[in-house]
């Protein structure tokens, strides 16, 4: 019977640890789940920042780590790590993602805040404005895995014109799909719309910059629901003012919480959330994770490997 | 060659007149396009309200009368109708309006209104509140027709469960749909948010009312871009006040422009948007005219004609 040691942040236990033991009997997976054990008589780990482990040297006989978010930023750099590890690919956190997306990218495309924050009896109807539609709004999404993709399928269905761009080549119907560092450029060149869900690797820290901001059309937006780092915070800065970035909407920053005296906080341009666009919820990530024990100890292949060279 | 009466509003003149040339010469159609004519010589008759008739009886050889937009509530009981009425069924509104639509719906679920008002600094991360997601929101679609069926496939691509209510029955795949007077209450009961899309006609009056209101499930949010008299407003009001309805978007209003007095202004939990939810675009309307003038010139039957007795 495997051992499998939960080793996440004490405070995701109660969340948890119920769907993890219902996760394992629906997989028929006898496995004891424990929050504590010798290191030495671990298969499994279950990890997350802030959890119980920093130090995996000691579990030798551990088959894999399996990361419960999707971003594994913060364990895949550790050198004690000779384990296997494995990231999550939660449907739920997926199904989050793309509502959360599609609503900012439809409220950004219909300039919805301009009623929201205006209910001042002033009635602004303008017959000879006629709004875009999605058609006419290109849209690129940075980062076209498990999440850009559903996206991508959630925007087409609502008509956008979708470019999808990821380091290694991918193929969506209905999508443009570009690929490798020489299709950047041309995957941001003219968007109006850009949404960025790549991992944070060495790679994509500042992959937004300022060349890069102007390549997108005049008065383009940015989502941010993927990690901080992938934007050059002065330069978004400097590209809401100038104009040349619309507004930006970001979910995810260097800092979390992002400190009270940020200048995006304050920016008319800027809208701040706090890390909210997608979460893993414990009923469907218990059942990935209970999954990948089952394939382990049926000597299977495991499910969402990183590959430790990329970074994800 | 037939003589088509531009009678419609005269400021829509500019927008139209060109897009109207054009698309009679792609159908094919030598038409005489004019916006003054004896009348006993008008074949057709191109309407808005507004514009240059009241009365069409001197109009004795006109075959048709093509209202220029969706809703025919200003011309359908004018006594001096005799000849055949069609409404507007405009591809590019009916793709504005699922935008619309998707884009309210998706705010009014995710509550993204909390962050785009609150950028003071405070970061407002709750990992143990988990938002429900689209699956869980079952939303219900009051008018089945082109927009409502329209509108429906975009929120079941999203994962909404919808219901669909109309007058008539009505079927679309992956939807619940419902019909007659005897399915209204049933398509409301529970239902978390709702959308309005019904003509307005005397049977669809203060449709949603102080009794069917108590149908929603607490808190459900109501979305109206169809028409305003489909709400009985002191009941909405009141409705909202008790947290029975938790957040109204509306577009559309018994008198617009919605007066500044009027409480829905000043209502913390209503938002209203200008009438803009979707606009008849001139280059896709006009080629339904067109080929509305080229089917009466055939002898075909015409696209979208009113049922005079249901009013639409």
């Amino acid at each position: 019977m495997p051992t499998v040691l939960f080793a996440a942040d004490p405070a995701l236990r109660d969340a948890y640890l119920p769907h993890l033991a219902e996760a394992f009997a629906e997989a028929g997976v006898a496995a004891r789940l424990v929050c504590t054990a010798d290191p030495a008589e671990v298969d499994y780990i279950v990890f997350s920042p802030g959890g119980t482990i920093e130090d995996f040297s000691p579990f030798c006989r551990a088959r894999a780590v399996l990361n419960l978010w999707a971003g594994v930023e913060n364990i895949v750099g550790n050198p004690t790590l000779t384990q296997t590890l494995c990231r999550m690919v939660d449907p739920a956190m997926t199904e989050s993602m793309v509502e959360w997306v599609a609503a900012h990218v439809l409220r950004h495309h219909l300039g919805t805040d301009e009623h929201v924050l205006h209910q001042d009896g002033i009635w602004r109807h303008d017959a000879t404005r006629m709004p875009k539609l999605a058609r006419e709004r290109p849209i690129t999404i940075l980062g076209f895995g498990e999440l850009g993709q559903a996206c991508a399928r959630a925007l087409i269905a609502l008509n956008f014109p979708v470019t999808g761009w990821s380091r290694r080549p991918a193929s969506l119907p209905g999508a443009r799909c570009l690929a490798g560092p020489e299709g950047l450029d041309e995957a941001l060149r003219g968007a109006e719309g850009v949404v960025l869900l790549l991992p944070k690797t060495p790679q994509t820290e500042n992959v937004l910059d300022a060349r890069r901001l102007a390549l997108l059309a005049r008065g383009a937006f940015v989502i941010n629901p993927g990690r901080g780092a992938l934007i050059d915070d002065a330069a978004l800065l400097a590209a809401l003012d100038s104009g040349q970035v619309g507004h930006a909407t970001l979910d995810v920053f260097r800092q979390e919480p992002l400190p009270p005296g940020h200048p995006f906080w304050a920016h008319p341009k800027v809208t701040v959330t706090p890390h909210i666009a997608a979460f893993t919820r414990p009923a469907t990530a218990a059942r990935v994770i209970a999954e990948n024990v089952r394939r382990g100890e049926a000597g299977e292949p495991l499910l969402h490997v990183v590959d430790r060279r990329a970074g994800y």
